[in-house]
């Protein structure tokens, strides 16, 4: 794997022990100085301690630290949540010596059960201390819970004579859907912002990444991205071939991690992008690509291995979006398999299969009624993410 | 099982070879006279021929006939779909010798693929020589399609001393979503009837029947109901009595076939009702219990009899309609399990968790920020569905 570092900032994970099978449960990362700082956070109403807690500090535009559990969400446990999440940063500032409004939290794990705060104020110091440059690799494997590998990506570009370098690491593979931040991850930059500027970057990007994926249409009371900018590289996001370069770059790393998390969605199979075209109006195209890509009939197909176009079209005449179901195309790859509405015979069905029975794909839908498009990503349903989350709790 | 019959029909289903296995897959209703008819239709924009065909007929408020077949949803087929569902009518016009404007058609199963005219040109005759008054179960044997069971329900009362009928048959185990006719379904009775209150009835009906119920969330291109009201009972629904008895009759009918739906729901092992109260407005707390009915978290968690009302939290909290968490009461039967938003802890748990181990109960969920109240049947996502809809062509 390659190196995650960025310069100014150390991180780590360890097992607290919230996890049942001993694996690493809580990771820290820590700015050597403090930071700029910007979020997005779920659109669920019922928001967990941590996210409520980090929205309140996040509003300063400045954080140092970010210290994040799995094993346990941290979610709908009234005052005692927020005052965990509380207890959890102090316990990290006491180790850094920092203001503990310079620390943000996150958690993620099961709903509705107390934090074993005990666990975690042993761990924090303990963990505190080995921190180091490459430890963003281990916080990926820190917050993972269904999860079957750690998602971490860094990239580096030049401005000028100037090198900056962005790295992230996430984590998410059901609870997934749009209009929110989707899931866990945090990026770190060495390159300089102010809030607003860094907020406006996130969001962007953001809207190209996590909020164009799906794995079961469901949303999350933890979701959150936070973006922390140190400024080491000497570079800063107000001059002019920095924002540019950026934003080039955090696109880049979001999506990567966007498409990894939907690749690791819960017991699938296939990574699925799901192009809309000739829609009247973005929304429209997302929209249907959303009905498409969350539909529970064309994800059982995609498993299933079968070119099954009839669900594709059933999904997109209920996805509320006008449309004319006579003049609708659609194409798995570069192959057509539905023209004007109707199928295109067995031999486009055969090579449509062929297409099916690969890792990855694109099914473009043409409404040919407009000049908008939008794209989502989504994986199939499978018996294996039925039983993953009928039996996750036991 | 109990008789269906109806005084003034004939019916009867056979195997005509549109489905490989030599089941059942033609099914005739016949009215001795010219019935008054009404119908709901699927609000999916792409409409299979027979959808397209019945709106058509339908306004004339008259009908004598309904042909029927399964294997073959004759859908996406343009222009040869609706000459196909012509043809289907006009043989069955023929055969009984009716203007073929009287017959109605419905088709359900795979979609874009050609009916197979030969086959269904030489059954219709066949079959319309030997339909019986208790016919009407062979119907709801010929349009299974992943049904497990076939469903028919019949009701009668007295009005003065005249009795009427109400029986209907019924398909459904997949695709089935609100806000349309979510199946098909035909009912037939002995009560007379203008177009207008007949087509009224049977709206109210379908409200808290059939558009109170989901298995996956999807909707198809086929979803017909279709009712007959011949007059034989010499009763009119425009008399004051029969008006009341009638809906209510015809309530309990459709509830009944609703609720067999979903309790024969794709792979389901479980019949949940999800009762959403004190929401603000009936339209906000059924858009709670559908939210919930259809999430695939907590349908999974159904399946896996884990009491893990965090999801149920989450899933309110992402309907899209304003709520307070902190208010939230929900319970699994009478068992309370959340209170403000808070779980009630391992003994209420473990309460729960025994309800969940049954096939069929209540989770009633308290929003406390209003009067309003809706109530959704939904089942549990469990593997067999995946396999069941990842091998259905197959």
């Amino acid at each position: 794997m390659m190196k995650i570092e960025v310069p100014g900032f150390v991180a780590g994970g360890i097992a607290a022990g919230l996890k049942k099978n001993q694996k690493k449960d809580l990771g820290i990362i820590f700015s050597e100085t403090p930071a700029c700082a910007a979020a997005v956070f779920t659109t669920n109403q019922v928001q967990a301690a941590p996210v409520l807690l980090d929205k309140e500090r996040i509003q300063s535009g400045r954080a140092q630290a970010i210290v994040a559990n799995s094993g346990n969400a941290n979610a709908c446990m009234g005052p005692r949540g927020l005052h965990d999440a509380k207890t959890m940063a102090r316990a990290a500032a006491k180790a850094f010596g920092i203001r503990e409004e310079l620390v943000l939290v996150a958690s993620t794990g099961v709903i509705g059960q107390p934090l074993d705060m005990a666990a975690i104020e042993a761990a924090v110091p303990r963990l505190s201390g080995k921190l180091h440059p490459s430890g963003l690799l281990e916080v990926a494997e820190a917050i993972m819970t269904t999860d079957t590998f750690p998602k971490a990506v860094s990239r580096q570009t030049l401005v000028g004579q100037r090198r900056f370098t962005v790295a992230a690491v996430a984590k998410g593979a059901g609870m997934i859907r749009p209009d929110m931040a989707t899931m866990l991850c945090f990026v770190c930059t060495d390159m300089g912002a102010t809030p607003e500027v860094l907020s406006q970057a996130l969001r962007n990007a953001v809207a190209g990444s996590f909020n164009a994926i799906t794995v079961d249409g469901d949303t999350s009371t933890n979701d959150t991205v936070l973006v922390l900018a140190n400024g080491a590289s000497k570079l800063h996001l107000e001059e002019a071939p920095c924002a540019e370069a950026f934003q080039g770059v955090l696109n880049k790393v979001l999506s990567t991690l966007a498409l990894q998390i939907v690749q690791d969605g819960e017991g699938a199979t296939k990574l699925v992008s799901l192009k809309v075209k000739g829609a009247p109006g973005e929304g429209n195209a997302r929209r249907v690509a959303y009905t498409v890509g969350n539909s529970c009939l064309v994800k059982t197909a995609l498993f299933g291995e079968d070119a099954n176009w009839g669900r594709i079209m059933a999904a997109i005449g209920c996805a509320g979006v006008p449309i004319d179901p006579q003049r609708v195309d659609i194409f798995f790859d570069t192959v057509p398999i539905v023209k004007n509405g109707q199928g295109c015979g067995r031999e486009a069905e055969a090579a449509a299969t062929k297409i099916l029975k690969t890792d990855r794909f694109t099914i473009t839908i043409d409404l040919k009624l407009g000049r908008d498009k939008a794209t989502v990503h989504t994986c199939d349903l499978s018996t294996d993410y039925v039983k993953i989350n009928a039996d996750y709790r036991s």
